[in-house]
């Protein structure tokens, strides 16, 4: 089993959100090597149907697993919610996604059982979050709310303009109103924008990150499966980047995200596996 | 001939974006049959690079060339500009694109020679509008501006929103601040913001909309080619739909676009083509 233990993870995402994940995952598993994947030619994921979510998954999963990948990180809310289910036994290395391991930090988080959460579109319609926080815990009251202009804003750079402030108000204010005491941030471009959502809804709301649960979830079950990377003093662990289009783009934008700049990311044609 | 004549024309977008395309042509060639093809699998395009757009672009005149159509019209101008130079020789039908008829208009439309031209952070880079307007009239100045939160303002339904209002500012404040006297709305989304954007702008800047010109344009190669169709009294016109995902949501989107009730749109894995 040598092998399985210094094989790499495998991480995707629509596109740069996930990374948010590994840098998670980087914090609490440094000895893991780590092969991510984003999806920068079919990016976004969050207006699409759960058939093309799943088609999608699948090829990157196939490409993944040619990287001799031991276990797969479904870093993108949207198709963790609508695509884990197909996928998970389908392959034969462990998958897990992150609304799960995100549920569970809202339900732990909550004390007086309201639960709000924000996603893309798709996410929300899916009512995956939902039906895993009842499938904890049924008495807890979950607030769903879609905010698709989130990503965009992210992504061409208008985290600190006054329009993302007014989108977060126009979304955030039905939830503030609400007596909700947790928060899931349900897409992984959310993170970026954490400081400011935390300053508009005020300290009575715990924002939950599902990216921090999902990298001890991992943790655990490297350890349970005894496939942990036992590590090995003064080695670097070592960090793959593939894309699906525009590769100098996603490297520009991972640099700002990444805690060390990020090698060259190659391109790969995601539409042939 | 005679099939020729009747046989449809081809139409594509990276999504729903290029209805407003289709919009004009009905206005302008009622006579004609047509066949749409939407993206909505992999839109937006705005934001991909070159050789991925060709890629997507080619995949799809394959599938509207399986509709025996006469003559395509690429309705999307970030593939106008990327992809018409690689798929206009490769195919044996007449291919073209929406940037050509917009530059024509704007040079016909600029007095004091200074163009604006609006698009995506893809068009705008590849600075097309600009060669080809140069090409036309080597003496006009030609300002671009990526506007790349435009169109998820359009697709989010944002058009009434307080916060579009704001975007456009940020936009075109640097743009209304020059002496321009023409500017193209170099995306097929942006004709759906055209009254705020001619109210910030005033009266002194001239919208051009290219899906008016490449109608017209359509009109004269079909004449010149003896391809138009003839148009029998009392026969209506056929439209057809395709999308590569999401159908009803495209269906919804075009009935507020279209002058008559959309049909059943119907999904082609366009992968396959």
């Amino acid at each position: 089993m040598e092998c399985k233990k210094t094989a790499p993870i495998g991480v995707f995402d629509s596109g740069v959100g996930g990374l948010t994940v590994v840098r998670e995952m980087i914090r609490q598993l440094p000895e893991e090597n780590i092969v991510y994947f984003g999806d920068t030619a079919r990016v976004p994921y969050g207006s699409k149907s759960q058939k093309t979510i799943i088609r999608f998954s699948e090829q990157i999963i196939r490409f993944l697993k040619t990287k001799q990948v031991k276990a797969i990180v479904i870093a993108c809310n949207t198709a963790s919610a609508l695509a884990l289910d197909a996928v998970r036994d389908e392959f034969d290395v462990p998958v897990m996604g992150v609304v799960i391991p995100g549920a569970r930090a809202a339900v732990e988080a909550t004390l007086n059982q309201k639960v709000g959460v924000v996603g893309t579109e798709a996410t929300v319609q899916s009512g995956m979050y939902t039906k895993i926080i009842h499938e904890m815990n049924p008495q807890i009251q979950v607030i769903e709310k879609a905010c698709p202009l989130f990503v965009p804003l992210v992504e061409e750079g208008f985290k600190e303009h006054v329009v993302t402030q007014e989108v977060i108000e126009y979304y955030l204010e039905s939830l503030r109103d609400t007596d909700i005491d947790a928060m899931i941030l349900g897409c992984t471009h959310y993170p970026l924008l954490r400081s400011r959502i935390k300053r508009y809804l005020g300290d009575k709301i715990q924002i939950v990150n599902p990216a921090y649960e999902t990298a001890m979830d991992l943790k655990a079950v490297l350890e349970k499966q005894q496939m942990a990377h036992d590590g090995v003093s003064g080695r670097k662990s070592q960090y793959e980047f593939y894309v699906s289009d525009a590769a100098e783009k996603f490297r520009r934008f991972a640099n700002t995200v990444m805690p060390f700049d990020v090698p060259e990311t190659n391109v790969v044609n995601i539409e042939g596996y």
